[in-house]
């Protein structure tokens, strides 16, 4: 099934890197999670993904199949005309961007309106790590990051939130006497200079909190982290069934929840939540393109196993390097065609369903959601 | 391969609504474990499952394949040809009916018995609940209680407990202080009028304790909730493996475990504890035919990849509406014959040995388990 | 893919019972990881991977595909004529042994240098269970102890842990006072005659430590028995995801974890882990061949999925009959061959890729990671 005349929507992805500071960074680096030395320089290169994907860059930039190679043809054709052909082959309608993501080294959030119609998505995490930096006591703390929650920028269509990587998904009703005293740890950081990192849990459960209040207000999505990632994480943690009190708490039933990157490997565990709760999406993201062609097609069956096909978004999770959001729409695409073809074959769809499916899950489930 | 031919045992269902009380209820709502209204009217039409089965459906009644021509169909053909057509194609010989679910609103037990030979598994929280609240204090309610258990009707060929949905697997030895106290906050319950509603830890771990004991000294398997369902469970609790402290009891070794609806996703985990416990089984039943056909594959080719045949059980989970017999009959034997055709393809066993096997799976196992 | 050139390195499997005790030893036993005497004497006759095994076993034997005429073909053609053909078929270039299972029923380690270079594993929990039955004193206890690890004999390249059997992968750093209190606990088994079984969570975290200690120090990698086991096993606590603090340890980076037996059902939660650190390696055996060939596919697909293919690892996990390893051998070859066929068809291998990565998971990661 080809369904390469759908423009996609993009329901996660991350700024391109500058190109100056593209160059103190590793290339094969943006192809997995790790970020041990041995697995960027060494490792990564022995995946599926980074020599399937060695193959098909080399196709788009006209060189051999090499590393060295590429790193070359990409320095030849320069920054701009390599991204122009990856969001030219790849043939996005709108991208939602969360630009939380190394915010200090990539794009602006605006200039990527070249390839696609942009949105923003809020990360919380870092607004709340910008706002305890420059405000010293809690009720100013407070009251700006509610604020902010409240009266986002225009663009922002929904919040993302990367609690899962740091205290995890268990989140709890948060104490107001521990919050406090957690951001007067974080204080105490940012006066000594120290980088400030949200990791306590009762204020990052507060944030959590705060935003899903917000959201419910604004009536606008929250992204949640679920799932794999980089060794930040503990997958233990990741696992989107700890976020049953959130989804069963009467004040949230409006906030529509989107967990993210297929929450792999509880992909099943995602789906379900999504065919019994009215407010649960998932997403394939980082699934896809990061695993297997096996690995992608298991993302994309295990939802269809259980869950209604409005539910289901499709993202690429692209960050830094405009090749992963052409990889990423590559596959998505595909994998999608052949699933969707698997499931008429075997008579679970008829081809209108299957054909309406591939619409709704690659572009117009998201346009609905976020209302674009 | 062709299943046809053998007539089923269904280990696990429950009683068809009664007509009277099918008109306030929504049809797609069979179709799904959600039960808010958002998943009952929209959703759960977007799932395969769905789709699927109003095209199989709509063959069997004769009518266009869409919603509504099937609900005219199902009024002018009227309840008993609905159900007669239903059971007829299924070709069941014996089933076994769980009717503490929705008890109320459910034909008699024995009106079934026109369809198949129907045997009793008495769910011991209904039994438990109607027990409370008829008799005010602990006393009674223990005599009572473990009298019931010992002596049940002789149609009761096994137990089933849901405590996967009220408190979770995770049952501990019951504190006989702790068990006394939640009896009395449920009194109170009843005594205030309220809706009496077995969902206090310690009774609950106390209610499947008794039934372990009852099931020991009548030699009767247990049947246990296990994995997914609606949204009153909590999935993390679900899992089977929870109940390893029961297995490994020592005065519980000669109860048969045995773990209903694939414990779908720990579908894996289920067929591990069936490989290793001589006293554990497990049952195909939701996952199939609530899933996708990828999605029973699963759960079939999950149990055979380290589970003896002996120990599969196959069911249908169905309720309230006869389709869902006819449904999980039909899928039952299809996805099986598929997947034994598949291990014989693969060399994993003879034709001989396969044919045997759907023999087992889909009749004689149950069979032996409940004398049958 | 025909991968019978590539001499083998099994990286984990147990020495063979002597004739003389496998008199007293039921066969089938050595097909299931259950110990029960029902499971023993009939399930496991009932699993795919022992219908298969029977027909595979008589064919080399050359006897009927029955488990009787195949118990009179070995006692014919006598223990070493049986052991010879197994290895000869398997073709292994070298073999790492864990000799601490059973130690006083099975040939002596170097005994099994006639069919392949032989290395030790030392299992660290029969060390420390020795050391305990020896020597009175903590000190005298804990000098020893870290002597026998310090300096082990020059044939062993790498440690062995069974912790997951005994008190879960969830290692807590050691308290001293709770250490020498299990210690003393052991102590008074072994002075009243009891049988030493190391299953004191502190003591059991203790030996971990240790031995992680000496494999920092002597650059040797540590293997752990993770996911599926007999049944002294609490599966929940057999998710390699609980080693995350001391993957995350500064002190123990540089020692390589070795994730065994594909933590089934954990393999995509191993894959993760061995993607994203750097000293994590996942392995194969137990999966294969004790699975059908649909459970052995997974473990090698749920791998390649995320997994760098020079952190994947061939073992058999054999143990006490010759068959076991060249069932091990057989299917090692044959599945990988398909999966990387599968691959190649895909488009996500070149054929040199995957004839590469053949050779790297049965043979060469080995090499370089246990130095041989």
């Amino acid at each position: 099934m080809d369904l390469s005349a759908i423009p996609l929507v993009d329901q996660h992805a991350h700024n391109l890197l500058r190109p100056e500071s593209a160059r103190d960074f590793a290339y094969p680096s943006a192809f997995t999670e790790g970020y041990a030395a041995e697995v960027v320089t060494r490792h990564v290169q022995e995946t599926i993904f980074f020599r399937r994907s060695m193959r098909e860059i080399a196709e788009l930039l006209g060189c051999e199949p090499r590393l060295g190679a590429i790193l070359e043809a990409r320095e030849r054709l320069g920054f701009e005309e390599v991204a122009r052909r990856c969001f030219a082959a790849a043939g996005f309608e709108v991208i939602l961007l969360d630009d939380g993501f190394m915010p200090d080294r990539v794009m602006p959030t605006e200039w990527h309106n070249r390839f696609a119609q942009v949105r923003r998505l809020l990360r919380v995490e870092f607004l709340a790590e910008q706002l305890i930096g420059a405000l010293s006591s809690w009720e100013a703390f407070e009251e700006a990051f509610r604020a902010a929650l409240h009266t986002p920028d225009p663009e922002v269509v929904g919040f993302k939130t990367i609690v899962a990587y740091r205290t995890g998904l268990a989140i709890a009703p948060p104490d107001p006497e521990a919050v406090r005293t957690a951001f007067q740890a974080m204080r105490q950081q940012a006066e000594r200079g120290e980088r400030i990192r949200l990791a306590h849990k009762p204020l990052n459960d507060w944030v959590v909190w705060q935003t899903l209040e917000a959201a419910t207000h604004l009536r606008l999505p929250v992204q949640f982290h679920t799932g794999f990632g980089d060794p930040d994480l503990d997958l233990r943690w990741a696992n989107p069934l700890h976020l049953r009190p959130l989804l069963e708490h009467p004040g949230f039933r409006r906030v529509p929840f989107v967990l993210l990157h297929a929450s792999y490997p509880y992909t099943r565990e995602a789906g379900y939540l999504a065919a019994v709760y009215p407010h649960v999406y998932v997403d394939l993201g980082l699934a896809i393109p990061f695993l297997s062609q096996t690995g992608m097609a298991f993302a994309v069956r295990a939802f269809l196993e259980l869950t209604p096909i409005s539910k289901i978004l499709f993202s690429t999770d692209a960050h830094l390097i405009p090749e992963l959001f052409y990889l990423g729409a590559r596959w998505g695409r595909r994998i999608l065609g052949e699933i969707l073809e698997e499931t008429v074959r075997a008579g679970d769809l008829t081809v209108t369903e299957a054909e309406d499916a591939a619409e709704a899950i690659l572009r117009r489930n998201a346009r609905a959601l976020y209302a674009l």
